[in-house]
């Protein structure tokens, strides 16, 4: 009997029927969103938070390795266990209590982002953050990768959020970092060092998260622009004016045509874009923008925003209704899933850039676009540079994929040298890990593996992800749909 | 010669004229606003970035302990050379740069941070954090113990405007922590764990800081209430309407009471504060709010505040103009100088109170000040709970530094066991060191100390600090004036 085997009997004795050994369980557990399976050999659910001590005690004592899951919707591969062992999954820890007076929700690591907006709404609060599979990831995921969504610019991430944490060191010791204040300067701040960290520095069960007030008006704006580099020109002159929308979304010509596909509508079909565009219905580049606040403040910035939207975008269309909102949002989200009639495969690079390189970079993804042959649809957030890079290739033609491979590698060079992200919101994982040292030098990477140390000394938590490079697309991927993946 | 001695020659050959190891140039550099020297044997200023690394490399190699300041604000003796060795005056790398397209600032670790205030209103932007000695402290120093202010309930402390960090490793290697986007999950986030450590971790060159608008109108209001109770239960009703005062300032009875002199100006003298109270002119615990935003933000506001105020305050006054918000501000500026005619010394701790205990809590103090009979003038910022309560005694007198020490080990206890914290903006330095374990468990601190050895393991950096217990009231104090002590 192999010692994880002995350990795992162990953990079956201590937890009882929260440890499940069974090949669909192990399964099931076996694959995040990145869809490559590595089997452990035990999944456990805990009940309550106290049950995770003695399996990191245990895991520690035994160097088990450790992968902690919240639903897997992570496209990097951060919750995968590649090295086996144990996996714990934290779907069941999903309290969510909302303090109204203090704006603030204590939440349980799995409960989903959707359940704390829910539950936050029903009190008048807000929670900003939003990444899209945000009806199925769970607050401890969003916290290991430090997640972030269409609101980041005016609002922040799930880090800008995060109040206080509680969890276990992998010895199995119970921490807390931070109170529930929104000040706290005791100590050093490991708080912030867990967040990010993908499960890799400890184990989350909790957190205290900031809300704000519920903007009382929202309005929707479609601006629609000839290219890529004049809506990226255009985005920049409405920043400079220092207008600050909750969202603003840009889909480039590629990324409207498979919405246009996926909806079965063309964006601007009506006369007034026929005539600016000399009657063809060639997609335009987009900017989806939403404005949050006061009636009043709404009001103030409508004229603000028109005007600029009439000096700049070739066409566009507010939204007089919620529903009339809802319609000109379905654009953005359906044009994800569409762009797999493009290719069976996608390499989803969630990199940021900083705005005065915003027409730089369209260039280079225009030029990225011709060398590679691939369609790369982009689209992303403009208030924080965050873009969404997506190759689409087909995964039997070796063509495609060298080329999916050599675009990536360009696509991070360039990312850096202009001073920008390899990730805004997905984390390393494996996914990343080849571009890691393309963002960090050997003493910064020094630095990180030293934290790791430290803070593992057995290296339990989630191993092999963040310093080893992993070339995820050489690795067979499962052939099947998760509910979040994109229709 | 010393082995400290020596390496200091070497640091000269090196470094020339920017080493400084004259006697007055090392007295002014052994001590900070806690005003407890000890006498370092160097102080390097340096002209640029690039110096500091061989600073770094020359003391690490040598193990001589290296103590960062900016212009040592701080009153809790963290910038206070304890174990000697050398001092880095940042005062020289004061660079402020505005990119007013992207809301970003770029400042050097020796910039004050009331000039990046300055710097960024030119521009329409605003920077809120705001500690008391803006016009002194650097940000160099507000990162080392994440400083706040009177804008931290709305808008967050400085943590939540970093948005990357440069500096160095102990060993003299140059580290850049995020890039100045407002999106970055690659790695390990050493640049929040740099935040708020204090000097002990790394050494902060340069920043760039999140701006965000400048808000177009400001309205001030203040409040008096019979008494501390009255006043917190009153704010808690604002916050439960979801209104979010820019500043929500607190003063009880005694903070007035030291305005009041300091002013020469009894607050609300008029006939309808007489009126409220029956004719006496006792002072009443204020609450002094200020609203920030669009100008049909600020006045749907009023309406809100003003009933509110109606319904639950003694006596209000709203400034209707600038030079009348002013003169109110000038009631909570002035409360803190005039503290020392209670006492020679101070005991200044920023802790933090979750909202739900305000008026438990301020029972407690009421106690505290019956039963060690000192005063105990308390004021702070109430949207984020963090208050100032400055225990006051003479020095000489042995009865009252006794009851001022047991005071403050009741006040700490009391402050972790309502789930506050024991710093909000100060940090620990040497001052809260014997408190640091009633907040943070075993696990916790050996977590902490293991990052410490993981970054800095010949522990050259800020030595003494944080981890040790020290109980600054017992060393001598300088009795001298620094530009930045209350008037």
């Amino acid at each position: 009997m192999s010692l994880f085997a002995i350990a795992t009997r162990k953990l079956r004795r201590r937890l009882g029927a929260v440890v499940d050994t069974s090949k669909e369980g192990c399964w099931a557990a076996s694959f995040d969103s990145s869809k490559i399976s590595f089997l452990p050999v035990a999944v456990v659910t805990p009940r309550t938070e106290k049950q995770i001590g003695p399996v990191l005690e245990l895991a520690n004592r035994h160097r088990v390795p450790v992968t902690v899951r919240g639903r897997g919707t992570t496209l990097m591969g951060s919750a995968a266990p590649v090295h086996g062992g144990w996996v714990i999954d934290m779907r069941r820890l999903k309290s969510v209590r909302i303090d109204a007076e203090a704006g603030m929700a204590h939440v349980g690591a799995g409960a989903t982002t959707a359940s704390i907006h829910r539950a936050a709404e029903a009190r008048g609060w807000f929670y900003p953050p939003d990444p899209s599979s945000m009806e199925h990831c769970t607050i401890g995921g969003n916290v290991a990768c430090n997640a972030g969504g269409m609101h980041g610019g005016k609002y922040g991430v799930t880090r800008d959020f995060v109040i206080a944490l509680r969890g276990f060191l992998p010895t199995g010791e119970l921490v807390q970092w931070g109170t529930a204040t929104k000040k706290f300067a005791a100590g050093f701040n490991l708080r912030d060092l867990w967040i990010g960290s993908e499960g890799m520095l400890g184990v989350v069960t909790g957190a205290v998260l900031k809300l704000v007030p519920m903007p009382a008006a929202r309005w929707t704006l479609l601006t629609a622009f000839k290219g890529e580099v004049a809506a990226l020109r255009a985005a920049r002159l409405l920043f400079r004016q220092r207008v600050q929308p909750a969202i603003c979304e840009f889909l480039d010509r590629e990324s409207v045509l498979c919405a246009e596909r996926a909806t079965g509508k063309t964006v601007f079909p009506g006369p007034a874009f026929a005539k600016a565009t000399a009657g063809r219905q060639a997609p335009r580049a987009v900017i989806l923008l939403e404005f949050a606040g006061g009636v009043a403040e709404v009001d103030d910035l409508k004229y603000e925003v028109l005007a600029w939207a009439q000096g700049h975008a070739v066409a566009f269309k507010e939204a007089r209704s919620r529903a009339e909102a809802e319609e000109l949002w379905a654009l953005r989200r359906k044009c994800s899933g569409a762009m797999f009639e493009l290719g069976d495969s996608k390499l989803n690079e969630d990199i940021v850039i900083p705005m005065r390189h915003y027409e730089r970079f369209a260039r280079f993804i225009a030029r990225l676009k011709r060398r590679s042959g691939l369609p790369i649809p982009t689209f992303g957030h403009l208030a924080d540079g965050n873009l969404h890079v997506n190759i689409m290739y087909h995964r039997a033609n070796p063509a495609e994929t060298k080329a999916a491979e050599a675009a990536v590698q360009q696509l991070m060079v360039t990312v850096v040298s202009l001073g920008g992200a390899i990730s805004g919101e997905h984390g390393i994982g494996l996914a990343k890990t080849p571009f890691l040292r393309l963002q960090h030098n050997p003493a910064q990477v020094r630095a990180m593996q030293a934290v790791k140390k430290a803070l593992d000394p057995r290296g339990i938590l989630n191993p092999g992800k963040m310093f080893g490079v992993v070339r995820i697309w050489k690795y067979p991927k499962l052939q099947l749909k998760v509910p979040w993946d994109h229709k």
